[in-house]
């Protein structure tokens, strides 16, 4: 039997850029703030500097230097032994980010088939049986299942299920979590 | 009402490898190779070295020297008026690829916004109305409408619409030709 497909994001989903992001910030301008202070704001107004996010995406090396999120390897892993799992990374916006974001995946998921690496502007025309992404606009038009996987920016998101974190992703598919404690 | 979508390669469809292959090879070999030469043959077996397609496909630079095919710049403009044009393409085997291809487009296809740029491993989960590609493992598990854009790899291929050229390709979205003549 064909077994079901599940589209994973990498940005804020496999890829912890909140606490890159915090990382720089902090670094470039001697601040110190942490995740409760973004909780609840949008990207463009999380941080005191205007277009600090976009400066950084734009930056060479940034997306090569996130960390992984926690417990992200070890879930993925367990849900390629029932899925097919594709990771779909919005990365057309910034151009040095492609080929970073390739070595990411080849660095800390080299279990990851390059055939089922998509890196894309919209996810308009993704179609899997399951979505799992922390941007409310790829969800919203997603004509499978949406796990909304949490983020400083999406705390009042209701209209997709949500998962705080992988454990809780792979509570979300039923897989036990031995291995992730 | 939404626009139907088509999803566009790049490799043979969009851009001439075929061409770029054969200049390529002539050059290093000082050979004389053209396209009847290559006709009905697999593409691992077209030409008289071995692996000599992987070879080049890894050789930084040769995806963003590829020459444009005929007429395709002009019929991707008019497809756009009618239908939302993703361009769809294969890039994740040969790293290298990415930001060449990303280049590509941005030097030859400007009109093409980079929402609507995908580049992928497979394409089974791709959902658009209609694909144009000129490898049948692209279009075979597709479901919606398949167009085969000749190749000298596919010309003994029976199962999916063909088109020539470009021209073809208008004909069959029965799209005026005035502007390609």
């Amino acid at each position: 039997m064909k077994k079901e497909s599940i589209a994973i994001d990498m940005d804020g989903v496999m890829a912890d850029v909140e606490t890159h992001f915090l990382n720089w910030y902090n670094k470039e301008y001697q601040a110190a703030l942490n995740h409760e202070d973004l909780k609840g704001k949008s990207e463009s107004k999380a941080f005191p500097v205007k277009g600090i996010i976009r400066k950084y995406a734009n930056t060479p090396g940034f997306f090569e230097t996130v960390p992984v999120m926690e417990g992200a390897i070890e879930a993925v892993k367990k849900l390629q032994q029932q899925y097919d799992v594709y990771v779909v990374s919005a990365a057309m916006e910034f151009p040095s980010s492609l080929i970073e974001k390739r070595n990411w995946l080849q660095k800390y998921f080299p279990f990851i088939d390059w055939r089922n690496i998509i890196l894309c502007g919209s996810k308009h025309i993704i179609s899997t049986n399951y979505m799992i992404d922390d941007h409310p606009k790829n969800l919203d038009p997603f004509k499978g299942e949406t796990l909304l996987f949490e983020a400083f920016h999406n705390i009042k998101v209701k209209n997709h299920s949500r998962a705080k974190n992988w454990k809780d992703v792979l509570h979300y598919f039923d897989i036990k979590l031995d291995d992730l404690d």
